[in-house]
């Protein structure tokens, strides 16, 4: 069942007088977060499950605006009798900072100009990701956490939150993750961002101010990034060779596979922005906490257990991130299992259905 | 043996009183071509090896221009001694048509207008590539080919001959090439259009004319095509997550692959065009010849022998491409055999010397 009408909430966590410290040492205010919550916080405050969202996700993750046609994009795994059991557990959901859908970004108006912060935004890590949504579990007077979860960059959110306070998750759950991007993942970031940085349109970041928006270089983005979400197989499946007209060849659209792309990099025009892609893309590529080969063993260092979960088809983050993270975990002494679960739908099948993996989510978290 | 100094001559094979007639109905002239030609024709006339490109190549196969240290894109290939051996082969290698290194394409000039033809170049498919071939053939006073062969494209192109005229190749080499793009190929081709497309000096096609070029876009596309033609495997092994610097994280370009990546888009600006890559992707993307199921018989109507090659770290033209296009001819009685090369660098391969390679091609040429 879905949780129904919801709304999103803000709330600043950070001002001038306590502004975020960031890990590279810049200083950040106001920060604003946006969020959602389903479900009741019980008594002893411990049936608390907190959603991190992807590069271009948002606090809108169960339920309905009004249209309940439109539900949020993790409705199917959150709610009553869903894994994400709002009946039992009380799930919250914030957009990230960085992001472009609520939370303060390099789009939010830097107090110092009246103007977007632009390219002038501070570069932050993962370990800042972590910090602002640590501060919104004390402003909802919680210590500790029944669970997290999160699909792709919510699932390394996850696994940061884990090192940095190992003492506040009791179960991780890391979707399509990864404790790495390979150089592959850092090169198909590097394409999106040029085409971004070259649009004549992005304006140095200030695009708002000049009334523009670099919509042909995040267009160029998207749809490439796309391909690398889906599976080989599932746009054979899916589009194969299909064209749009049964005319002579032409040098526009055509295929079926192009109109597709091109919608999604519409939509995505009107729900994200360029700025929150260039930084967000970029705290994915330095993330890399093993590096520090004091981290696992902080994982490790409480009683968290750790579900890691991959999909067969996932050519983003395919099995083998999976089973290095979960190898580097458990070489720790974490306590950690990882599952791989048969799914033609590539790095998508995290937002997905296939046969098990919501079982497997709602077995872990019981 | 590198085959030394050689030059790159150009010929008028189409002129306006005897117009290339395209397969979609449209005649183009003047049609020039650009080739080199290495060893020597026999009196026979029979030793004679055709070398297609694949889709950024040119007609500077082998041998250098004046710097030895510069030779051509498949000089390893070519030469006394190596597989297509000078000492006994004539090899003929052209820019094929729509290209840009010498032979008639989109941004050659229009004698209609006295500008580049722009968008207005008609659109064009593999056949129309092998007839302005075949006539290349015919002034070099040929009927036979000993042998073609090329890569990628080049493999696509060799196909289409032996389906178009069966009798004029002895042995055809089709190497990580494909009876028909993907969905996901043509994905990634339609994103590197739109890349170009939308850059604003792109000016509709007629950048020269307005003293542009449409760098950025062409940067993109190249960037995001150079990721397809190499492994994860070869990227992680040459880069990792090395870094420029041992600074702090930056926006800018700091991971070595990045750095890689911004070299290659940089290098191929200063030698291709923008509109060539349009039109032949676009060949590319409608090439199927076994749609009509009669071409596969014609294909096997002559005596022409196949050798199919692939790589198995292949993704761009992953060896199933390959298994397909010979089941194909198999199925139609061609003679024909598959192999697949182990190589680590990806669908480039084929212009490097991994272990078996370039002996399976010297045996089957031989």
């Amino acid at each position: 069942m879905s949780v129904g009408l919801v709304s999103t909430e803000r709330v600043v966590l950070h001002d001038e007088d306590d502004p975020l410290v960031l890990s590279g040492g810049a200083t950040l205010a106001p920060v604003e977060v946006a969020y959602e919550t389903y479900g009741t916080l019980n008594e002893a405050h411990d049936n608390a499950i907190f959603v991190c969202h992807a590069l271009t996700g948002d606090a809108h993750a169960a339920g309905h605006h009004g249209d309940p046609a439109r539900p949020g994009w993790w409705d199917n795994l959150i709610g009553p009798g869903r894994p994400l059991d709002t009946d039992r557990f009380f799930v919250i959901s914030p957009n990230l900072l960085g992001g472009c859908q609520g939370t303060t970004g390099p789009s939010s108006t830097d107090p110092a100009t009246g103007r977007a912060y632009g390219t002038g935004f501070p570069l932050f890590s993962m370990s800042d990701l972590v910090s602002v949504h640590r501060r919104l579990l004390r402003h909802l007077g919680i210590d500790r956490l029944h669970a997290a979860i999160g699909g792709s960059l919510g699932g390394m959110q996850v696994l940061q939150w884990t090192i940095d306070a190992p003492d506040e998750i009791g179960r991780a759950v890391l979707v399509a993750a990864s404790s790495l991007l390979s150089a592959q993942n850092i090169a198909f970031s590097a394409v999106a961002r040029t085409a971004i940085l070259s649009d004549p349109d992005f304006r140095d970041g200030q695009y708002a101010a000049a009334g523009t928006r670099p919509a042909a270089g995040l267009s160029v983005a998207r749809m490439m990034a796309h391909i690398t979400y889906v599976s080989e197989q599932l746009l054979d499946e899916k589009f194969g060779r299909d064209r749009v007209s049964d005319g002579p060849p032409r040098m526009g659209t055509d295929f079926q596979v192009e109109s597709y792309l091109a919608h999604q990099a519409s939509s995505f025009q009107a729900r994200f922005d360029a700025l929150s892609y260039l930084y967000l893309t970029r705290v994915m590529d330095y993330f890399d906490p093993f590096a520090d080969p004091r981290a696992a063993a902080r994982a490790a260092s409480y009683d968290t257990r750790f579900l890691v979960l991959s999909f067969d088809s996932d050519w983003r983050f395919p099995t083998h991130h999976s089973v290095r993270l979960r190898e580097q975990l458990a070489a720790a002494g974490a306590i950690s299992e990882h599952v791989e679960i048969a799914s033609s739908w590539g790095h998508d099948s995290f937002l997905l259905k296939p046969p098990g993996y919501h079982e497997r989510v709602a077995q872990f978290l019981a």
